[in-house]
């Protein structure tokens, strides 16, 4: 194999964005409907703005794909702009008041410019939508050993939602959160979702933002994905990265997380237990009687699912301006408004399950080697059973 | 230059630590009194376990640097352990019961071995020797560029310092925190570290582990460090990478961190000011009234000071044992005990502050090129000179 | 600047080839006439295949490019296939004879399937024209440091050009190779390539194939790109690699290369003169009488013009067939023919150039730093002073 | 796993030469001896200087390896110098006028120093130590997978070796090399040698210096190392970029190499049969005639051997001095006289060897994946099964 890794391309209103996936196994089957699915739950979350409406995202695939399955070649994802307009002075015109929280000020120094339209193009959050189809592409290739994600809007400013999403119960959420307006799964009560979108409404009055904390948990991992070996190659390294990678994130947690600092190691670590009846599951039987890890030990995946939780700040696009300055002339101004949302954090769900989901992907690649998704397989079977046969008679 | 990067090697037990650091430029006045300053840093804090007292870390470089000043070759640093003794049996005897919170579990499965032996001793937290190495070589080369770091404890389970830590009055507060037990720069009434200890000594009492929340602020980034054109050289993303792949680091914040979930967008995001009385500095004169976004924004530096937040967990070995499994048996079984502290939430407030210096370090690196710190400074202050001329005639 | 680099995806009869470049400053005037002018000429040479008729190769820029410069995002170049039926199985049916020579065998095997076109779609040469639009971009960045490149034909089959290129007089040569039906700039007489073109002539009636050698200089060169710090940071390394990269290549010769093996040392390096009346060029007056290195001495420029040599073998598509086996059967048979090509050491001539061009912009990223232009231009002035007045007085 | 990497570090008269080898899996019998036995072969050969009396060089294992086999974890491999004066200006004094031919010049202006020292002691091919020893610790790796490498030299000057060196019969060349002075396995009649060796002496009587050819083949990879997909993951682009990085090699060959040119593709292309009493080793059966594609084919092995030859240019240190510049006044003087050899060739051979190795190792890696030995193994021989049962029922 090439190493599994993506990159993106493109601007806000750009002809398009796209994602460069390489290091795929061949052999996977490229489920498009349900990477458009995920587009579409990127679009939608009560709280987004006008552009939502103009944009249909749908993935088009320029390579590495025959007739519906991989072929282990590079694969190019298209997400064409319908509001692609970025060459046109006067309906892209140029920006000289910066907006406090966005890239506007630092990326224009560092571009040396006073336009800050040339750095904000590329540091839109529209760019996520080439990542959810990097990440969806991967979930297709984890559904064959098993691996599933889910990923949900735990909080929105003071309302909470204090639901366990456990890995015996959590596809029951599944529709609950695709029901809910903010992909909260509060279910039949809905009161959770209800008081989020209740700020999010009186945010549109105030002329403000709101942001909030969203989680994805990956169900079905082996223990051993990852490395405790190098740092960089460090699962929970990985995953951090890749979620404060994400535009508007300010925190990452797994598990616990920040809480940690404030238990005692018995409260905090979980119990090892052996129950044989799940020995054939991925976990290999190793089972806890909680989850304050978030499935990461040392690097590594140790079976339980990981959990991982984002913080998004308030979009930095406020309808009724912020303090700032003119570049051209350093005098005092009011940031500019550019088309945007109250709150995307449902959005920003959809975006750290798949960008999780990718992190995960790339875990399964290194530690089961193979360019089919046959040899995969098979050497992921193989790995379990070697595991599941400790001690090894040579180990 | 080659890119900046770092790689450790070694075990808790083996022969050394070392650290590979590349693409160092030449000319950096290596100061290996101020390296060994913070490896005894990191050696020291309240709570720590014997090992500690064995060993006396000190560098010795093996490469890279002539007559004290770099000539642009890869820098080994490596620290000796007196305590080596990983081929001994007798002394380094298999563990087969693995710790809860530990890499020793997945450790185990991943290497298809049943002594957790074989991974612990690689995933000890004595590899931050290495790292505390490197980052405070990285140290030695940002000086040049006016660049300075600052990391200390903020809270110890449930005792917290308040204290804020400002551009014009941290050097204050390196005294105070190199006079508290556990470098929390609390001065005078020394009432948070006393607290620290308290809840340390009663965690020992309970043969119980204790974790804490450490920050680094990073002082004279100019704005334009990092990048918004992927994900992948964020700064914001290498930070919680570097951070989150610190051993027992569970959580990383930026700024204002998980806090900014809870509060709308006017009460999130720094105004933006021109001062010229300071468009002399790095920061060009860009002055905000606070620092919620902890100095970066659209993943680049924006000339506020950087602040990082990282939440340690207890560490997982506890004196009391954890419930656990015997790995050969499966049967159930309580964790083995390796000597291990009691709280290592100081020695992590110096890893953080050192691990996050590299990555600024790296981020130099990139922005102004080079191969000489002639060539670097030179080419920092034509920056510096530029972005002050905005508009360029041809910008 | 985040570093440079490209990636290509794309199947010889998929939708599109694309390279995504990474890491190109602002402020590049991407010359899209130039891009395809090159790409035109990877289409053409005497003894091409009907595949370049049906192709009219243009580029079109996707992302990181505003009304004709690019902005520090990275660019995606797309050619779109007027061919394109690969989901098509009748008109792209399974082949289950491999060629000798191609990566047909190698890769079924790899992938785990007896159909060859699961890998030939992919590793045909068709991809190379994303390799030449990546390249040419990259010479629209290297214009304004003054470094130019020129790729020709130096022998197909026997027939082999004696001539030499020069500094002093390479633009005239332009001309003339591009007047050449194969690329050979043999000038008025046009004897080398009338030899060339009879080869292919004969070959063709032979139906059989040729290859041959290629060559790229690149002039403007300072000292100091590329390194020796690490291997795989040194430039001829990277050359290397890059040459050897491109399909059907089998050999890469920097300078003299090979001949290096049969003269003693006195007869092989270049003498080192300083002349004063060129100080003023890239090369700041380090002048050679002979320029057997190829311009890299120790990995790096040394200011002399960058010579690399390519061989490329002849195309692995005979139209006479080679002996091969059936994959699902394990029995002799013919191997299949694919449209192909006589001779495409032209249009190698070209990828080479373009391949050569990208690895130099490369290093000049490396050395210079910097996000945009301005500031790219303003650090390779200052380094060209700097290295002007050594001995610095501190250094 | 992580990926299989090295890195060295160390100058010439520094402290130690060091490898720092990342990705290895965890238990590979790491044979010491076998390691130092490399070691001693590059520090022999007719024609070297006195520096390889001075040192005898010995591997020192710093980490990654407990009770003689890996864990999995970083292994740092030390050459320490008996030779070690780097700080001492008495002993290793300024140098101020390159040799034409080595890094001196381009690394002087490129560090902006006029002492050729700062750059010399890190670009001299003592480096090459560290190399071999990393290359040497992969093929106790590739043992395991029945993969073994045979390095030699092929010619000096004019004097060539024309013998053959086969699948059949490699093993018997072997105990010739070793007993030949110059590393050339021509046997009983030792002709080339004598001859070798008369041009060597030749070279030193008349100051001069002399380079040669030489050769590595790899014996046992199976077909689908290396790839098609990305021109940076193709094993020629590797195996290239690796042995052009090797100090003063300026021309890198694969299979037939150059003279590909020169014949017409039906005298190129090795015609593919199948052998069924063959299937059971790692060519999986696919036996050639001939070999001229040097075992790859689309940028992966084919099952023949991987054939590779590298030139390299005489050493640039000559007795007799060459025409140069003093870089502080830049008036013509003759280059300085560092203690050198007549002829490394012989020592190259090793390097090659064991860089070679290294590039066939990461390969495996990539194919296989796996921590362990027992799971590499185990999915290597899964690899060759599926592959014999082609075509599989879904293929």
């Amino acid at each position: 194999m090439s190493h599994l890794t993506y990159q993106t391309a493109g601007e806000s209103h750009g002809p398009a964005l796209v994602a460069l996936v390489s290091g795929m196994p061949a052999g996977v089957d490229v489920d498009v409907d349900f990477i458009n699915g995920e587009l579409s739950r990127r679009q939608g979350g009560y709280g987004r703005g006008a552009r939502q409406r103009i944009e249909t995202d749908r993935v088009e695939v320029l390579s590495g794909v025959r007739r519906g399955r991989s072929i282990g070649s590079p694969i190019l994802l298209k997400v064409a702009n319908k509001d692609s307009r970025l060459d046109d002075l006067a309906k892209t015109p140029p920006v000289h008041t910066p907006r406090p929280g966005h890239a506007d000020m630092a990326g224009s120094v560092k571009y040396l410019t006073t336009d800050c339209r040339e750095t904000l193009e590329r540091a839109s959050a529209r760019e996520t939508a080439a990542r959810v189809a990097a990440g969806a592409l991967a979930r297709c290739m984890l559904r064959a050993v098993g691996i599933e994600t889910f990923g949900f809007v735990r909080a929105i400013l003071d309302a909470t939602w204090a639901g366990e999403v456990a890995e015996g119960s959590w596809r029951s959420l599944v529709a609950e959160r695709d029901a809910s307006e903010v992909y909260c799964p509060d279910g039949a009560s809905g009161a959770a979702t209800e008081r989020m979108c209740a700020i999010i409404r009186q945010a549109k009055i105030d002329k403000d933002t709101v942001g909030g904390l969203v989680e994805a948990h990956v169900f079905g991992c082996p223990p051993g994905l990852g490395s405790t070996m190098n740092w960089f190659d460090r699962l929970d390294a990985r995953l951090a990265g890749a979620v404060m990678g994400i535009q508007a994130f300010k925190a990452v947690e797994i598990g616990l997380g920040k809480e940690c600092a404030f238990r005692p190691g018995s409260k905090v670590h979980d119990p090892i237990a052996f129950d044989p009846s799940r020995s054939g599951t991925a976990s290999l039987g190793f089972v806890r009687s909680s989850n304050n890890a978030g499935g990461t030990e040392g690097g590594m995946t140790n079976g339980a699912p990981v959990v991982v939780r984002g913080t998004m700040k308030p979009i930095a696009t406020l309808l009724q301006g912020m303090p700032s300055v003119d570049l051209n002339t350093k005098q005092a101004a009011t940031s500019a408004y550019e088309r945007s949302d109250i709150c995307a954090v449902s959005a920003a769900s959809v975006v750290m399950e798949n960008v999780v989901a990718f992190e995960i992907a790339r875990a399964v690649r290194e530690k089961f080697g193979g360019d089919s998704m046959v040899e995969v397989e098979a050497q992921y079977r193989r790995y379990l059973e070697l595991a599941r046969g400790l001690p090894l008679d040579r180990g």
